[in-house]
């Protein structure tokens, strides 16, 4: 029998409550000795929940007792799930977390601290919900080396996104809808303008280079400027947009960024739409991978969290390999990465300046039956060298011009 | 360091030894040691390649030296390649293998075998190529009750499909291209009578089982029968035809056939086209997901045998847990199968006899242009139900029916 504890009654913890209960046999076998939740953590009592009578509000309740192994971290923040991360950590209990935010800010150091205490630190939840990608990077490719990984991270936006595509319909509209149908949060930056898409690739373009991406220095750009409009323009030239959240291994740096893309239809992550996640992986043995499913989630996410109490459980005392060293990982300048941009103008005016500014060798992108504005393909350019001849369109540019993923 | 042998210098053990070469760095970093092959086994020489001094014709030689720990079993075949495995696990060396096979026709024995001798018998590669999928099922979706594991696991068969469908082009004809390009065998009926998904879903669907399911008692239809006018109708449907690999929880039994399949495009095994292969898995928790990437190919195929090499290097001496039993899975019989079917009769009189066999509920699909047949979905009926009105319609049937999947 193994005890565990819960820290954090909320969405994920109870549904971690619940993939234990309801697949009790799968996850008992699967973990060699049955699993028990014997404590849950939160600052509110739940008297009518069956597990109510586990609900402890003292952590060091937890902290104490020799029985718990085991805690899974489904607070979130980085205030006092971080303190008790350490402390669990330092006391040699292993811990499985969903929390993005404390694993893209202090990944290393308690990946480090495990390791010195011979316990874990399995953070499978905190990128893609319940799609398996943690494990298949750390497990699975060690054999390749991994040039990219790119992923649509962030079921919000994607869904947003797929809404403007599909029913032609605005942003606010489509946010407004999304915020009544749970979503998108009330306040929604957090999603809309890239942040926790950015965690997410922080992670992951971290166990990419091996050492620390830290998320505080990755490009990120929202989603909040997309109209309408562009995704006509994306139509006609047979592509769609969407989030990426990108991570890329270039010579001795690494790329990391997150901003609206716009895809072809060849493009494996085209086809992911509404909540879905996806992350494609290409290395350099395998080539092209991706791996796609529900990226938020009650119970996908629970899910994830358990598959590593089932991991850790069966490594009692032993380190599972991770490799994410605590040294910073060189980043790419953006202004520095190259690649095509599509960019709106004014008739008239705009084709002139277009052209004085880019030369030759843009490529005209004209919908059918509108006159009064066009859009341009440029050739591959780097992000300082598109960004000053753009400005140059000044009031003859239209909307706010893309980024291009072939 | 960590002696390992390859056995067999084709395709796929050439691409061992290369993987280990040219991402030195990152396996032996991976692996924990460095990784160094010590023999290769075949009945030819190499005297030309640079590991041509390691090439042995004995494989006593392997089986006697206690330096080797681990063996890449890239012979194909149940003949020697079974024999060498079990001497091998026997004697406590690892041997991870692509050679599905003999993983679908013995995988519980020499599971077995393996945990006998605290060594291991990993086949990472026997399914998919370098798609994990094994991994995956096996570590890190183990909190859930797998539902269904549905997969495009034949490169040849989906690179022909695709090319019928996107070129209107006819069976033998791309055959023929396939041949020419060395994307089919010259015997290609391993691969288009369906046989090779077959093993390859015969170790999915016991993974998923947890039990063994026999590939001799799969059903197993090829892509002979599918002709061009096939895909009008898949096209006029907003469909794809796909062949498809599937297992499948039903109750207390397990479904596993294989068979070309009309499938809607909101499925994500429809985007899965050429020579890509892809496994669609349904968890009681997780919902849908998706692994995607190339099935074959010496690279991928040798990188996936590669992982296991290092799985097996960190653990040397311990049982890496698998859940495969020798007891049988039960097999839902293929008769009692419910689904939807499509098929094509000749105008006129097949329209009469379609209506007098299957009576209300058939949804007509009807080709612009095209008057002298027409196509028919029925309402969902098992297999047998549907194959006794079919068979009604003798000579006024067109072409073969085939299945949906919704």
């Amino acid at each position: 029998m193994i005890k565990i504890a819960v820290l954090g009654y909320g969405t994920v913890g109870s549904g971690v409550v619940e993939v234990i209960e309801k697949n009790k046999e799968m996850v008992n076998k699967k973990a060699g000795e049955p699993l028990e939740v014997k404590y849950i953590l939160d600052l509110r009592d739940f008297p009518e929940d069956p597990y109510g009578d586990r609900v402890v509000h003292d952590f060091s309740v937890i902290l104490k007792d020799e029985e718990v192994k085991i805690l899974c971290e489904t607070m979130g923040g980085v205030g006092a799930a971080y303190e008790f991360t350490r402390q669990a950590l330092s006391a040699g209990k292993s811990v499985c977390t969903s929390n993005k935010e404390l694993v893209a800010a202090h990944g290393p150091e308690l990946i480090r601290l495990a390791k010195e205490h011979c316990c874990n630190y399995l953070f499978e939840a905190s990128v893609g919900g319940g799609i398996p990608i943690i494990r298949p990077l750390n497990y699975s490719l060690t054999a390749e080396c991994i040039q990219e990984v790119t992923g649509i991270l962030n079921g919000t936006t994607n869904y947003i996104l797929s809404k403007m595509e599909h029913e032609g319909a605005d942003y606010a509209a489509v946010l407004k809808e999304a915020q009544e149908k749970g979503y998108a949060e009330r306040d929604p930056a957090a999603d809309v303008e890239g942040h926790d898409a950015c965690r997410k690739i922080a992670i992951l373009s971290s166990l990419m280079a091996g050492r620390n991406v830290d998320y505080r220095k990755i490009y990120t750009e929202g989603i909040t400027a997309i109209e309408p409009r562009d995704f006509d323009y994306a139509k006609q030239m047979g592509m769609s947009i969407k989030l990426l959240a990108l991570g890329r291994e270039t010579g001795d740096k690494t790329l990391a960024m997150v901003s609206p893309f716009l895809i072809d239809a060849q493009h494996p992550l085209h086809m992911v739409n509404g909540v879905f996640n996806a992350v494609f992986v290409r290395g350099n043995m395998l080539g092209d991978s991706m791996y796609y499913g529900r990226g938020a989630g009650k119970l996908p996410t629970a899910s994830a969290v358990v598959s590593d109490v089932i991991d850790c459980a069966r490594h009692i005392g032993k380190v599972i390999m991770c490799f994410w060293d605590a040294q910073e990982a060189q980043l790419l300048p953006i202004d520095q990465v190259e690649r095509r941009f599509f960019f709106r103008v004014k008739a008239g005016e705009g084709e002139e300046k277009a052209k004085e500014a880019f030369g030759e060798g843009l490529e005209e992108v004209r919908l059918p039956g509108v006159d009064t504005e066009l859009g341009y393909v440029t050739p591959v350019l780097t992000e300082k060298d598109f960004a000053q001849r753009y400005e140059k369109l000044g009031q003859a540019a239209v909307g706010k011009r893309l980024r291009m993923e072939a």
